[in-house]
């Protein structure tokens, strides 16, 4: 099962860490965009090509040091086609390399078209006399709030193609609280959504404790995800929000259980974003990655000293 | 503002119905396969030109009857690059036709994420010298469980290059309650998620006291459809679930004010699929659109006995 394969990767590399491949055109160094001008002139498929390049240069760096990658579907998805090109020819490059690699889609929608969504995403399309993966991912993000009735065709899939799930429970936003925060029952909505995650894996348990359907939890709310990871106990949790967006490391213990498993921590600017500070000023060429490969060392240290 | 000009198509064609185009593999007449197939071979873009060339002939066929029409993506994604040109080809193709076009995507994110959707989706993506939309959506799909952290960057946008917002409220699946109807404060969620919709749009407001921030209003709850009417003065509704979802006209009037806007009524299958019935067999060729031409028709006269 897929969850097990996330978490023998994580005992292997002694790093719960997924890094965020979620290039922006400020981040990529000038010498990949003039390599692709050259090739394609001053055009979309220019910078999307450059986004592909910048992210296999990272991966090279970190391939050996992270289970898992984790691209941001929105950052290709606004390149039009040749973004999304981009998107799965960077998945289809992680694989290679061995890596997990978690879809950040957040995909919403019932009946047919959340069936759709899991086959394009998850699933097979049917091309004639042919079943194509297409867009390759081990894991995908979705949105709750269309209930079950959005959930139980990708939960199919999962157990037809051995994939997992990353639902939203508690996002790392400042502003999550205005939804996720209501009471119902005297319970905050993140919990009871919580509850019905935990349910909704429950078929779809691995030989670890932990089932393919696991949950967003933001590092930023450190109570709730402490509360998150009690009622919880068979959801691995995906946290964003650690460095740029403010979550620290010791505030990210409560997401783990006794053995120092269940969740898997994000960083994207920290890590991708590296080589733009002064001291990495001298890298040059695609020596630029290995600023992030300093960054994951350093978060791998900063995370083991309280997990 | 984009929400007058889809009230003035509303009033100019006497029809407010917006025409699903989420056309499936089994929907589309073998002519325009085999055409493809010979053109591209037995190839993922062959399915994906023949879904374009259906939605053609059938845009043909309505687009002098009715307002909008309102691509989901899902269908088009599940075939990769290709189904993600076809969908951009089809809303090019409705916009020539002078068409309002609903994109229904239902993304949710934050922050700079959420940017990049809205760049993408409804704003203009930056490449080098030029400034190019993507997707030319007028309206768009959002899921609101992220809070106005996931909201805010497309109505930056909205304001910009006016284009405009249909957010979930309250959805048509029969599962919808799971998480929308849980009471918050006395009051089940979708209607504070309704208040929260109304606010959003309060400085977008157009010359018929309807903003730019719509919302999502499933025709298959009457009772909760006229609730999120009183409390939601100036927002527009979308509204799925009419036909094939089990949504009947009779039930749809209190989705509209007395001058009988308010709201647009989807229905796919029952007019995309419209063809597929026994009674059109003898269609030939690209005739079997005026089956889809004969659905909306029917429609038409169906709301107007009782809005």
């Amino acid at each position: 099962m897929i969850i097990d394969k996330l978490i023998d990767k994580i005992k292997q590399t002694g790093n719960p860490t997924v890094v965020g491949l979620d290039p922006r055109r400020e981040y990529i160094p000038d010498f990949i965009i003039e390599e692709n001008i050259e090739k394609y002139g001053k055009s979309v498929k220019a910078l999307a090509k450059s986004m592909l390049d910048f992210n296999k240069y990272i991966i090279d760096e970190i391939y050996d040091l992270v289970p898992a990658v984790k691209p941001q579907i929105a950052m290709y998805e606004m390149y039009g086609v040749d973004g999304i090109k981009a998107y799965i020819d960077t998945i289809e490059y992680a694989k290679e390399k061995n890596l997990i690699v978690i879809g950040d889609i957040k995909r919403s929608d019932i009946a047919s078209t959340a069936e759709a969504y899991s086959i394009g995403h998850i699933g097979k399309t049917e091309v004639f006399e042919e079943e194509i993966e297409m867009f390759k991912q081990d894991f995908i993000t979705l949105n709750p709030y269309l209930g079950s009735d959005g959930i139980n065709p990708f939960l199919e899939d999962c157990k037809k193609y051995e994939k997992g799930l990353f639902i939203l429970a508690k996002t790392s936003n400042p502003n999550s609280g205005e939804i996720q925060d209501l009471i119902v029952d005297g319970k905050p909505l993140y919990e009871k959504i919580g509850a019905l995650i935990d349910k909704w894996g429950e078929e779809l348990i691995g030989k670890n404790g932990y089932s393919e359907v696991g949950a967003v939890v933001g590092a930023t709310h450190k109570e709730q995800a402490k509360r998150l990871r009690e009622i919880m106990p068979k959801s691995f949790f995906l946290v964003p929000g650690y460095g740029a967006q403010g979550g620290k490391a010791e505030d990210l213990a409560v997401c783990f259980d006794k053995n120092g498993l269940g969740a898997i921590i994000n960083s994207s600017r920290g890590i991708i974003a590296n080589h733009k500070k002064e001291k990495f000023k001298d890298l040059k060429g695609k020596d630029f990655a290995k600023a992030s490969r300093e960054a994951v060392i350093e978060m791998k240290e900063d995370l083991r000293r309280y997990i």
